[in-house]
């Protein structure tokens, strides 16, 4: 039986769909009262794993998932021995520095060498202050990543930007961009190799099924 | 201004009751249309930082928040310079190591040696059985660490148990306990220091207070 980790959240929806196009019904999972981690395709031949954002590689690294799917923001920060198969479009966002829209910075390279930056991502933001040969001290946060520059305890932050209303709330404006994020369709390198067919044609229909606008 | 940094979530209730008794209402944090991140006290003369559980004891440290309150299990987790002011009594837990109620170990040393064990704790796992002298290969989840046995992924879990319900509900039992968790009343060790009267007042206001009962 092929199992697939889906992370909670924001992806959830769009990979539930995805999925019903090339044919596994995992629509159980958007049911409001499902309390299942473990769910079923309707068809019985399937079953998703319904995990947070940062789990789903590890599930498919150790193969208790053959296929998963993750945003690539999540795959760029925490490294794992995965295969990604398919960039599948939705969940679009862009990992970007951003500071106080009145701290007149605008550009990365702007700030001050040795100031803090807040991130969820300390990973992604080393390397990429790293290429910019900027020293800026990190400080790992894990979530309301704006409350950093408003506090005062870091100069900017690095987070992931969707629409930007976040930043504008808090008085935020984004100056640079490290990579842009979409969702990835993942698999467990060994699964694939061993795979007499079937796991291969699902990635497949996935493919294929293409990219369903996201709506209400 | 006195700045409180608090933990949404479990712990947050129990924390604004206890600030109400040392007579600081943060009562608004609770309202559930409540977005701000940053609330005033009713009175005017202190501010509440309303953070996950995991950042509290970052804010402290870097002084944007004077105190704070969070679990001793993230403290021993996520080692900070804070100073541990107050035993809050609140929130007790228990850092657990839990297995699958069939699998018939009945304490951690009865684990076979480089077992996989899961756990959103990693550091406390590791010191665990570094003490136990028995080497284990930790996987670090960030949620539902109960589907490590479920799935076949780990031999056991090491996380934070109230209740029971959870590791009962998923066909688990803790076999071994790690340590007792409480809330704990946190400081800046340097505005402890410089504080001229009023923030040691405050917290000795808070020691004094109690633990009232938890209710709903």
């Amino acid at each position: 039986m092929i199992t697939v980790a889906l992370a909670k959240g924001a992806l959830l929806k769009d990979s539930v769909r995805r999925f019903a196009a090339a044919g596994l019904d995992f629509s159980a999972l958007l049911d409001a009262d499902n309390r299942q981690l473990r769910v079923p395709s309707t068809c019985g031949r399937a079953r998703a794993l319904l995990v947070r954002n940062a789990d789903v590689a590890v599930y498919v690294a150790y193969g208790q998932a053959q296929l998963g799917v993750v945003g690539y923001d999540v795959l760029k920060e925490h490294p794992l021995p995965v295969a990604q198969l398919v960039d599948l479009g939705f969940g679009g966002c862009r990992m970007a520095v951003a500071v106080k829209a009145t701290s007149g910075y605008s550009r990365a390279a702007d700030l001050p060498p040795h100031c803090r930056v807040a991130s969820k991502f300390t990973r992604c933001a080393e390397a990429f202050f790293a290429d910019l040969d900027l020293p800026v001290e990190l400080i790992h946060l894990t979530g309301s990543v704006e409350l950093g520059p408003i506090t005062g305890m870091s100069e900017a932050i690095v987070d992931l930007v969707a629409t930007g209303r976040t930043l504008q709330e808090n008085g935020l404006v984004a100056i640079d961009e490290l990579f842009h994020s979409t969702a990835r369709l993942i698999g467990h390198p060994l699964a694939l190799r061993l795979d007499a067919g079937p796991l291969q044609a699902l990635v497949d229909r996935v493919a294929a099924a293409g990219s369903p606008p996201s709506g209400p």
